[in-house]
């Protein structure tokens, strides 16, 4: 099997991994981003940080196949450049030619962004294997997606492919960080299931009342243990993440919805409502033809995507 | 450039025309479809009719690179069966084989979804050209859609992909072919247009009440002669496609969106109020990077997409 190399770069740390074809990690790490001491520095440390990792999987630098970077950014993949990752503070960054100028001319090297490497990654190796025409949604701070099509992401006309989070789903409901209104990530995501819950917490009869502090998790144990006001705010979460989903259905009719993030620790419990959520909505045949499932790689999928990114190219 | 000959298979007629590789027609031509004399009848005859339009095109049969049919059907591609046309009463028709056994086993045959092939025609030779990632909508009876990524026709996992007419868009609306509410193509369609101003002529003031027989025409008509009642039905077809457009823009961030069929003949009055519409309700970078156009090729989109189904394979 062909060696990779891999890199998830975030806004303080960086993971690296040595992962061979069928995504499994040999050897994996973490290190500072250090994005304060400016992007040659950065640069450097990437380009010595994948030499480590070949060397403490055990292998010769020579014999990994290609490098892979995933990066919070805007790609222009014509020219490889990252045009703006404001976590990081890089802007027009010629990232390709930068690496191959630090680890030789020969070793392949391709970037992507990070949720859309997540996405690869959950689907070869992760929540969607064995699929090629996939969705993967995270349910974060935001909702974000990636979108596979025989196997390969989905760019769209200037990188925007996937934003699903920004699906208008309620014209009357919050205002979304975009500065429109109702956004699917102000309902479906973290920060949306927290909000509905602490606007009903004032004027209801709810046991999250208790809590000092909400989160997703503790609004869904709530909801498990029979408060009605929490499972309200769950069950309207997931009805509209599975009408949004079934409207995608429609459109693109993937194989598998693999589901991450934060949110999806939820496990089973939001899956069973999402399924019935997306049946409800979609037409029979698409629900037919349309796995849902959870992710497995955890942190990992970023890493083992931004690895894999170069292997059905 | 290359010869392909495409036949676009109705209920009542069959379109057939010998193209270049640019998409440009040499010789076109139209034969009843005979569906009720049973499927080998046909077979022959749409194999004739191959071997015939080469012939009229002045082309030498042996000189065809290969031949592309579009079926109103779902059909399984891997086989090359078509699954199920019920226009045209076909169940289980192994098209390709069937098509390879009257025309010589080195022709490449290869066959399409007709909304797709006609999707594939706009795209590579009418409305979208020059574009790789694009979006085919069909406003008629119902409201029709092809999706092309990197050129080629997205399919889905059943092939379902391109189904946007049943995106929800009004739970509170009217029923829908598909036994579902509220689908965009209850709304969008001309269907849905003349449904809407029936429902009001009734109880208002409205021109339309001079009107024998409405039509998205005579709609469009007397919209554009200042009637409100009028303005504000076509206004509310297009608001909601544009909203639809919209979240589809933000999954798959097309770089053109090609909009045909009968209801798009009211041409810049669509095409503007449809622009405004898009803009909207998407991310400014998703409007930014999204042409919206009017399909150029009309009742030919469709043979000219079959013909061309094999150029980029």
């Amino acid at each position: 099997m062909r060696k990779w190399i891999g890199l998830d770069v975030g806004g303080t740390t960086i993971k690296g991994a040595a992962v061979l074809e069928d995504g499994s990690i040999v050897y994996k790490e973490e290190r500072p981003t250090e994005s304060e001491q400016g992007t040659p520095h950065m640069l450097d440390r990437m380009a010595q940080f994948v030499r480590d990792l070949a060397k403490s999987a055990g292998w010769s630098f020579d014999d990994v196949a290609g490098v892979g970077v995933g990066v919070p950014a805007f790609i222009d993949f014509a020219t490889g450049f990252v045009e703006r990752a404001v976590n990081i503070g890089w802007y027009d960054v010629a990232l390709v030619d930068e690496l191959k100028k630090r680890l030789g001319d020969n070793i392949p090297v391709a970037i992507e962004n990070d949720a859309n490497a997540a996405g690869l990654g959950e689907t070869w190796a992760g929540g969607g294997k064995g699929f090629d025409d996939a969705l993967f949604v995270t349910l974060g701070t935001g909702v974000g997606g990636g979108i596979l099509v025989d196997g390969k992401i989905v760019h769209g006309s200037n990188g925007m492919a996937g934003e699903i989070g920004h699906i208008t789903i309620d014209p009357n409901g919050r205002l979304c960080n975009c500065g429109r209104i109702g956004c699917l990530e102000t309902i479906s995501s973290a920060t949306g299931i927290v909000a509905a819950a602490q606007e009903r917490i004032a004027g209801e009869a709810t046991t999250l009342k208790e809590e000092e502090i909400l989160s997703t998790r503790i609004v869904f144990e709530h909801a498990e243990r029979g408060d009605r006001v929490a499972q309200e705010v769950v069950a309207y979460a997931i009805d509209r993440l599975g009408f949004a989903l079934a409207n995608i259905g429609c459109t693109l009719n993937p194989q598998v919805i693999v589901v991450g993030g934060g949110v999806a620790a939820a496990g089973e419990t939001l899956l069973n409502q999402l399924k019935d959520a997306f049946a409800r909505y979609a037409l029979p045949r698409v629900t037919a033809g349309t796995a849902i499932t959870l992710a497995e790689l955890g942190n990992d999928a970023g890493v083992i995507g931004a690895a894999l990114l170069q292997v059905r190219n």
